[in-house]
């Protein structure tokens, strides 16, 4: 079937579009992308809420734009976001065409409140980190938030909700594929590190958690690494049945990007566990910046801490409270839901592996190996 | 083969430690046990290590007492207990009588050292926890001590070394068959509230996932009822070769203690993803406690976090505080560290299991069944 | 609430009954039980089938007896029985008054049609085995069988369908926890000999095979145990809300049936796995019998397939022999499934136990520490 | 490092091979690799085993030709093979010359010995499958074997002894990323059948099976596809701490083939897992062909075994028996092991993955962020 380009020039959203882009190039701005609406009642769709604001909304159509009303939520770095783009977030009836709404605003717009929660590892006095990052989140809220027309992408085309959705989490989960494996290289670094300082690096059991560290990092990569070989500058939309074109950029294989992207975000516990498991109780127990430098217990402790007698006990120290950082810190936990989460929690995975694999055709080859007919059933046979 | 009481009554050890029990019921003190040892390079034996201290020894033997340096670690509650008991980490040789030593002290003792860290989560203003929990660690530090012989229970005897690590092990890990299944049962209510107020408690999935954690805790806690169930009082000690009478109390049995510890432990980063998988990301970007209260955002936020609309936002709010306290704080993560390691590593519980457990006579039966009949081999055939 | 005892003296049954176990336990019969119907529609009740003979039902109630119709399968060893005692498979509708049917007739019994299926290792001709099992499946078909009245324990009384289910699978879930234990000494023996074969006995991987092997048989007997010591003479019918008396004969702890069954169940796969891993490809290519008696190849065979140098390769002949019987043959695939879903599958285990714990209970405990308090929610707040 | 081109002329074997070859292409053979020696004592090398034909070695060497003994296994399709092509299994010492020999000779040459078991699965009389496959593993014995020296290939030198098993296996493991993603294709389609014919496709544990299997062939596929991609005309041998040149042949990527072959290969008996687990115990109980043509049973059978209604029995009877011959016959069994294995255990896997992977580069990252230093350690500090 002929892709179907459905941007067939009867609004101005393309035009407002490349000139927002534009911009956006030449300014270099920082963008974010606020598509995940809050949803309220996970059973019912935006148009069966209780309350119509659970999906972000238009509220009133204006001659010179719309208002609109809402929340978006996990929006990571809106805060300091020169641009933030909304999108639907998921595919929408017919008559939903209140929630089928894109546009982008400025971090500060008028109408808009972040509500910002800020991760970052409380900063050590005197045993100071090589890098210390931080990140943030927002609840991006839209309380009655006047949108001019140019700064509207999309208002009432409903059909548009899903493909929206859609690419948005693949190439979110695309991305996953490059992003993940670095993580997964400083988690490997790290858990070969305590295994060095603990002195057990040669333990067999080592190696093997390490293989199974870069197995996941390296099959994530693969996956994304094949979803881009693979890509094609048009997408298949399983739910309406056709191709769309895209605008000419390449888009990566969906099922790589979901296989990929699931193997690694439901590996994170896992590799977590791993952490704890070569570290052993140290990171859990470890004293205080302060307990090293005062003298009546600085020498003592660099006494006891010392493992691997290679090993200085100084960056032993460091080591330890790196590890801290990761698996026994508020970030280190919230770090963890990010990745296990973030661009699709694994059972979204599921159903869209699931739901765009050509199951079908597995199906008929084992037939024909089977020797299975498709024999025709005479429904008087079971009645007899 | 008759048991052997390895107590036969050529020292004071067991005089005296009568007499401390004695106090210590009297007085209802509490106490804490000190085990585990820094340990140092954990490829040697205590004689091996660069620096003897890695493992507290005798330093000297004086005629009212003894001089012990080295330091414990991991000492729960050592900080607030009026007695800490000190034991052998390990089975010991002949020749490593200087680390064949146990004693108690009091927590303030003279030369006792404690660098302690505090595991509680940060107090909260406005909308209190129900109950708020905290621990603490201590590295308990014997800098040149002193102990008088009243309060010394072993030292220099060897072949006790083995026996008391492994009993106070054995105990911590039928203790463990209890306070698991308890944790369980706090995790298990934690995961079906959060699938009730996402409203999503009657998806399939979420009833497996339920259905693993009551797994865990029961088959834990099936494994310690039948370890005390089967107790006896007497334990076999397998690196020693013979059978070892306690002193008169049950002693829980050993394979069931470790199966039960090793399958709850190796469980809490499964259950930790769980937790998160059916939470989705609301934790990890929850908003602070402040934005609650603030009148610009306060009603947008309870209006916003509403999911199943039978519950009360502010009971949502505490839901998914109490969740990140649970996986998204420092203490969470420690927490679930103390879990994987407290009692010993699961890897400590497969060399339990496989050296106590009879495997010689399932391969027996084996033989039997497959028809081997252990034919004598000549050497001479394959050189042939 | 006071148990109920539903055989409340109205019928026969109860007498019948008595007078067919005395004869069963007199004359040392062999007896054999005939649950599981074909189910037709598994989406479907039995009402609601196109057929109606996909369950067991009466299609002719007469004066001195019942005619019933349908077929059980997986009945094992009904071939062999004496006495096949046929039960309910699932609750029932007081409108399913025709499948609420229990009856026993001998295996040869007029109208009843077994088609059996014979599992049996293929007979070896020179290199015997030390024990050959075997076992057989039977369907068992009801073709318009007349039952007389003494012999049928329940015509309509459909409140009993459920109990009879219910129980039937929570004593053959019960026995699970002696028998699979059993079987797990058969496999630990077998990868332990494997090992030792192969000349691998001491490397670490095997060591942690082995443990993992131990744990899931004695936490399934743990979990049988506990069964037992708190069992009752009474059963919990979560679907009718009461609990009921039995004959005085106690009942094992449902919950922990349903643990023990679902964690041995679920093992087997991975435990056919870790043969496969420790015997290598051996087993998969191992010559024929014919192979070790040609005199042109005797010789050269046994000695290449001396592996440790202190096994006879006549033993390890018999040994690889053995691992195929397991792993490389039909018996052996029909074992492993008979072991995974024998007694009920695994997502049958898991509905049981959720549907019987007591989950409410945690959650109150949850919201307690949590700060929950269940406020009341104003429907009208979420539509401001 | 300039890769280095080990043959350097000095000897006649690449001229040779290139003969053999191309005779080879011209006359359209059919070949097969005998690589695995029986290994005897694992624990020990070709050189120490008390027994030196455990790996095949050069006996005599001859003006014409050289001499060999010992025995390859599991050598596949070798009982067809017009030419068989033997390698060294594994790194050499320089003292281990005899060892290091490679050649090529007919399967039927004169002092070779195939002891050949058939793995096929038993003809059907009445319900025909739709294909039949069949395969062959061969110990391919070398009985003091002359071999002149045009189909020698390799007589002594040890350095290329490593490079031969590593090109071997990674070969071996990389087309196993083709085999067994359409292994995958059969074992979804088949698993998506049963769960039709059960009439339980749309249970939404069916949809995260048929997805797990998905993720599996998928990211297997990915890892082959990217190891093609990043192919070099090259390859690093870690053991010998040079690149080699090969012929001109793309060489694929190691760590890909490595990591998309251990999982591929662990996967199949969870696979066997979920087909049981989907199938219910059906096929194992199944009854035999002969049972459906008998005219007292056949209509009986036909009706029972019917549950999804729209499908006819005869199909549905066939696909339980290509699911018995998957999962319940030998030949499944055999092929289970086959996969598990082929290519080289996934322990093998894990030693290639961890030996060739740059482990220290990401240590070094590691060490940066935490701030760790490589502090100079003094010897003296832990003796005071």
């Amino acid at each position: 079937m002929k892709p179907t380009n459905l941007n067939n020039g009867a609004t101005e959203y393309h035009k407002n579009f490349k000139k927002w882009v534009e911009r956006f190039q030449k300014e270099d701005l920082v963008g974010c992308c606020a598509q995940t609406d809050v949803k309220g009642d996970r059973m019912k769709r935006p148009s069966q809420q209780r309350d119509p604001d659970m999906y972000v909304r238009v509220v009133e159509r204006k001659s010179d734009g719309i208002v609109v009303r809402g929340s978006k939520v996990h929006n990571s770095e809106a805060s300091v976001a020169d641009e933030i783009m909304v999108l639907p977030t998921r595919a929408l009836l017919p008559e939903e065409k209140d929630w089928a709404v894109a546009f982008a605003v400025p971090g500060d717009w008028e109408g808009v409140k972040q509500v910002v929660s800020i991760h970052n590892l409380r900063d050590r006095q005197y045993f100071k980190r090589g890098v210390a990052p931080g990140s943030t989140d927002s609840y991006t809220i839209f309380d009655n938030c006047f949108i001019p027309w140019e700064r509207v992408f999309l208002c009432g085309e409903t059909i548009h909700g899903g493909t929206c959705a859609l690419l948005f989490a693949l190439f979110h989960r695309h991305s996953y594929s490059g992003c993940k494996p670095a993580l997964g290289d400083l988690m490997l670094g790290t858990v070969a590190l305590a295994a060095e300082y603990n002195g057990i690096a040669k333990a067999s059991h080592v190696r093997d958690k390490l293989a199974e560290i870069i197995r996941v990092s390296e099959l994530g990569y693969a996956a994304g690494f094949t979803a881009s070989e693979m890509g094609k500058p048009e997408v298949y939309m399983p739910g309406l049945g056709f191709r769309a074109y895209g605008p000419g950029s390449y888009i990566p294989n969906s099922i790589y990007c979901n296989v990929g992207r699931c193997l690694s975000g439901e590996a994170v516990y896992r590799e977590a566990e791993i952490l704890c498991d070569i570290s052993g109780g140290i990171p859990a127990t470890f004293p205080y910046e302060g307990d090293f430098m005062n003298p009546e217990t600085k020498d003592l402790l660099n006494k006891y801490i010392t493992r691997n007698p290679d090993i200085h006990p100084e960056d032993a120290a460091q080591l330890w409270r790196y590890v801290g950082d990761q698996i026994c810190s508020a970030t280190g936990g919230i770090h963890l839901m990010g990745a296990y989460h973030g661009g699709g929690s694994p059972i979204m995975e599921s159903i869209a592996i699931t739901t765009q694999y050509d199951i079908e055709s597995r199906k008929k080859l084992v037939k024909k190996i089977a020797g299975i007919k498709d024999r025709k059933v005479n429904p008087e046979d079971s009645k007899k």
